[in-house]
């Protein structure tokens, strides 16, 4: 029995360990251009040992995608006080955090994979921005949003992935910025909705009623007003009413 | 030689055949749920045929989504005359219509395409952004915008797509509506990205200055007002300076 228990730990040992490895070269280059020999190589042993833990590539791209997807949404939690804007600019910090260290392989990911893509990496996708979504819902205090509002939510969040896939192409402009960006993007889809949904123009007072004036939506208004203030005289009225 | 010619026309014909029959079976259902049996009894021929016009599911698969993708790029074209609300809104007045027709095979293709998605196909969804990104410069009178702005296209593109994936679902918000709203949300993230970009502050002025107040732009603004308005007296100073 004993011995029985210390094989199937070894099992799940050398199975995190080849996990690991695999995420390290998906993190430098495209699972694509990862072959089974390049991760036996990395973890030091053998091509028909590899295969003994995951019956082939794919399989162990899956329990990858897996563990990475576990660890990006641990990184999504975060607890609901203090302003609002601050707490989204911490999460989009640890998002980044996240792109930034998995690079290649986050991009092939949510490009559909290549040739390695499946549809149970689909899913896991699905179920990471289903598990964002309900975050905000936490931060936002709200119970279940009507389609307009679930909307805003759910766009936001893909609007997150391209913002960090465009970043991840030349990494030109600094990651910092995009981070508080994306907090000031998802301020203003919810004002445009805002425009023609009670509920949501409900919540976007109830944050501009609670954050402070010099966090980070009130930064942002301040930066619009500016921008505001240059516009032709004549045009000004548009906008200031 | 005639023979041959009219030999070879009629192979493009039974293939642009095949291919429109599969379009109309993935606009009902998901590609993956649809087996050569179901295209050759559509097409009323038999199973080895389809396979004398296609080596296999996943060749007509992708010779179905190139055609696709050029019927949609082709909707993206829009004369660069009059307000720019009013074109963008055109354009996605025809986006969704191109959204509805193709249903289950426009959701499954953008979720990596399940079992039947291959590089090939992610590549066609690529260049169909790179050529909704190109008609966008047009369209702004842009040569060869700086990588905050070029963002802000891009990722407003990608949010096109997340909400007509979104609308897919349930089609719970009427389609008018959101074609309406992406018009707003792109101004709103130029916004957004024209606090802190010199060159987005310019365009969102140049457009500020061009757009009619009763266009689809100033509408937005009027009712943004209103929403504003609404916001507790003391805390209305932090938008309205």
């Amino acid at each position: 029995m004993t011995t029985g228990a210390r094989r199937r730990m070894g099992v799940e040992e050398r199975r995190r360990q080849l996990i690991a490895v695999a995420l390290e070269l998906f993190s430098r280059r495209s699972p694509d251009e990862v072959s089974i020999d390049d991760i036996a190589g990395a973890a030091g042993i053998s091509r028909p040992l590899v295969y003994h833990y995951f019956p082939g590539k794919h399989s162990l791209y899956e329990a990858a995608v897996r563990v990475a997807a576990e660890e990006l949404t641990a990184r999504f939690v975060e607890p609901p006080e203090g302003p609002l804007g601050a707490r989204l600019a911490r999460v989009m910090g640890r998002y980044f955090d996240f792109v930034a260290e998995h690079g290649p392989g986050f991009s092939a990911l949510l490009r559909g994979g290549g040739a390695i893509g499946s549809p149970g990496t689909g899913a896991v996708i699905d179920e990471v921005r289903r598990k964002a979504y309900e975050q905000m819902l936490l931060h936002l205090e709200l119970d279940a949003p009507g389609p307009r509002l679930e909307l805003v939510i759910r766009s936001w969040v893909g609007l997150a992935e391209t913002t960090a896939l465009t970043w991840l192409e030349g990494r030109r402009i600094p990651r910092e910025e995009l981070q508080l960006q994306l907090v000031h993007d998802f301020m203003a889809l919810a004002v445009v909705t805002a425009t023609t949904d009670d509920e949501t123009a409900a919540l976007v007072r109830r944050i501009i009623a609670q954050e402070p004036l010099d966090g980070a939506f009130g930064e942002f208004v301040t930066r619009l007003l500016s921008i505001l203030d240059g516009t032709p005289a004549g045009k000004h009225d548009m906008w200031s009413g």
